[in-house]
């Protein structure tokens, strides 16, 4: 995963909303195209659990980013138009202060000594970075997975900080299967005896427990439907003999050995587990008392729903939850279900899906003063 | 798990259906109600994975047993007109010989000498022990998860051991969603350095592993609509400080560490990963090259398939499948889908909705000499 290519730092004390602080956090971030003279068109994007802010190739780093078919000069997210900015999450290890970063006050890793991380972090700290490029209201926030919450978090604590929302494959909260999926997959990694309570050393870390993670994950993040289509019955071409059963004799089998090794090595494990972990605490309903209550603290001009048929771990019942909660409060709000079979990561690998959509609601409402000057 | 009170032992070889053979293997099994003298009246119980034989309590073992509530005086498999049998499978560890038995050619425990183990290899031992007991015909064969493939086998197999059957919360095959859930529990077991290659000690087994595997096992066994009715966000009991990541935060989370806990130690490792695996490898349509020559292989009076709506890990299309199978070859069936919520365990625990169902199947269709007698 690539790193962002620009970072600020914020002297002095950073509050957690749990409990704690941590000193002068550094927070990595990218941008594409050109903030207006009005600063009425920047787009934030909060981003799932794992990916960078190297949302889009750029010219200092041609590398395609993870949402790279998304961003880009006539593309959904028009940066002819739009001034796009993308945070990696504080917590995250693309740049941004998280458990893999160093205290600099003990000069040392923070690992497990850093404080629990809420998705309220996520949103203030990149709310930080908005400030400091000198934007005082974003044109829209978009948020992906865990990053719809993390928007969320955002707008219900500063609700004038966006005049619309999008929310991609994501929730009012976790409801209890995405919690016991993601609980497990933390234990996965805790139960390697290489993890160490946290301590492991640089080049010999968990990769085990990683692995099986990786491996749950990605059977939730796609779908039954998907993988009967693609991979039926189909027998694993690496399968040597088939009379040993430890060798993986269906293809699906490889499919996950080969994605499990791929992104092994990529992301630190603890901040997997403190990301993990805040994902699950989040509840619009902690501002209130109830979601109604949560979602009246917003003040939103516009609130597009994107979910997808066959997510199981942010499924279709819960965005008819979103979309209802903010039609209560927004009357410019559309909820689309779209017809995907890849389940929760179809925004990752449908883009040809989504793109129509998004499309469609940033054509619907484009920067006032662009419009103004034409 | 209680083992069951009757066994035995069919000397000499017994083939397995991929390659290799046992020695002598022992099968245990339980009956209830009396065998008529046309034997006519047995019906045969396959299965799940984990179960073992003891399906309900008898004279000898009051304890209850797994489908107490379904077999019985007056209960859906009456033990006044019928005579049940459940036989624990070969490759269990509930009395049946399997990878946790000894070998009598060497004296040492099979462990992962044991040859690989079939769904075909589980009907078959079956079907001996019905020979055994004097039957040529059984009334019927009923089938649970796992036992319904198993029993697949056996009608494809001897189109002519019986005359219906019941096919509850199960499928013609395991598709990838499935094989994928099943090969990652495997993994889990495998990767608890206990298991040492499966000579893991008496005593000191990959528990670690089991728990992790049964906490998985658990998230696909229910479904996320009944936890979201029956946890919501509710927060652990047991949970001291919120500031601690790695204690369970949500109920959801005790409920599995509970659980996890309940099984392991129940279930032999080994065995797990040879009936795990024998669930993969099934397919109808290996009989004849298609599903289509597979249910054409059989010869049946009747059929019923039962699936819930909220199962995934059998779902709702699987169902379809089966009963549209079925349906070609056989007159006589019928598919209720029930509106259960508890996913695939639903037969387990919501026999409420199973029952009326399963009563009239066998009401409809007495024993024939018992319809006559009276």
């Amino acid at each position: 995963m690539t790193l962002a290519r620009k970072s600020v730092t914020f002297e002095g004390q950073f509050r957690m909303h749990r409990a704690g602080s941590i000193e002068s956090p550094t927070l990595a971030y990218e941008t594409w195209g050109e903030l207006n003279d009005a600063k009425d068109n920047a787009i934030l994007i909060f981003t799932g659990l794992s990916p960078s802010a190297h949302a889009a190739s750029c010219a200092e780093d041609p590398t395609p980013g993870w949402w790279e078919e998304m961003i880009g000069s006539g593309l959904p997210l028009d940066t002819d138009r739009y001034f796009v900015i993308c945070v990696n999450s504080l917590g995250s290890c693309f740049g941004s202060t998280g458990p893999a970063s160093v205290n600099p006050q003990t000069g040392e890793l923070y690992r497990l000594s850093f404080p629990v991380l809420t998705l309220e972090d996520i949103a203030e700290s990149a709310w930080l970075v908005v400030r400091y490029l000198g934007i005082e209201q974003l044109h829209s926030v978009v948020g992906c997975s865990m990053g719809g919450m993390t928007g969320l978090a955002l707008c219900v604590r500063h609700p004038e900080a966006t005049r619309s929302f999008v929310s991609i494959s994501s929730a009012t909260r976790a409801m209890p299967f995405s919690i016991a999926v993601r609980s497990l997959q933390r234990e996965l990694i805790r139960s390697d005896p290489k993890w160490k309570k946290g301590n492991y050393k640089v080049g010999d870390s968990p990769i085990m427990g990683q692995r099986l993670a990786r491996k749950l994950g990605m059977i939730t993040y796609r779908s039954a439907e998907e993988w009967a289509l693609r991979f039926g019955r189909e027998r694993s071409t690496t399968h040597a003999r088939i009379e040993d059963m430890f060798v993986a004799e269906f293809a699906v089998e490889s499919y996950l050995e080969n994605l499990a090794n791929k992104f092994t090595g990529t992301f630190d494990p603890n901040c997997y587990l403190y990301l993990s972990h805040a994902s699950d605490l989040f509840d619009l309903a902690e501002y209130g008392g109830s979601l109604k209550s949560g979602f009246k603290r917003l003040n939103l001009e516009r609130a597009l729903v994107i979910g997808v048929r066959t997510d199981i771990l942010f499924p279709p019942v819960q965005q008819r939850e979103l979309a209802a909660g903010f039609a209560e409060v927004c009357r410019g709000t559309q909820h689309v279900e779209l017809d995907c079979v890849r389940g929760h990561d179809s925004f990752l690998v449908e883009m040809d899906a989504f793109r129509p959509v998004i499309c469609e609601f940033f054509d619907a409402c484009p920067p006032l003063t662009v419009v103004a000057a034409e």
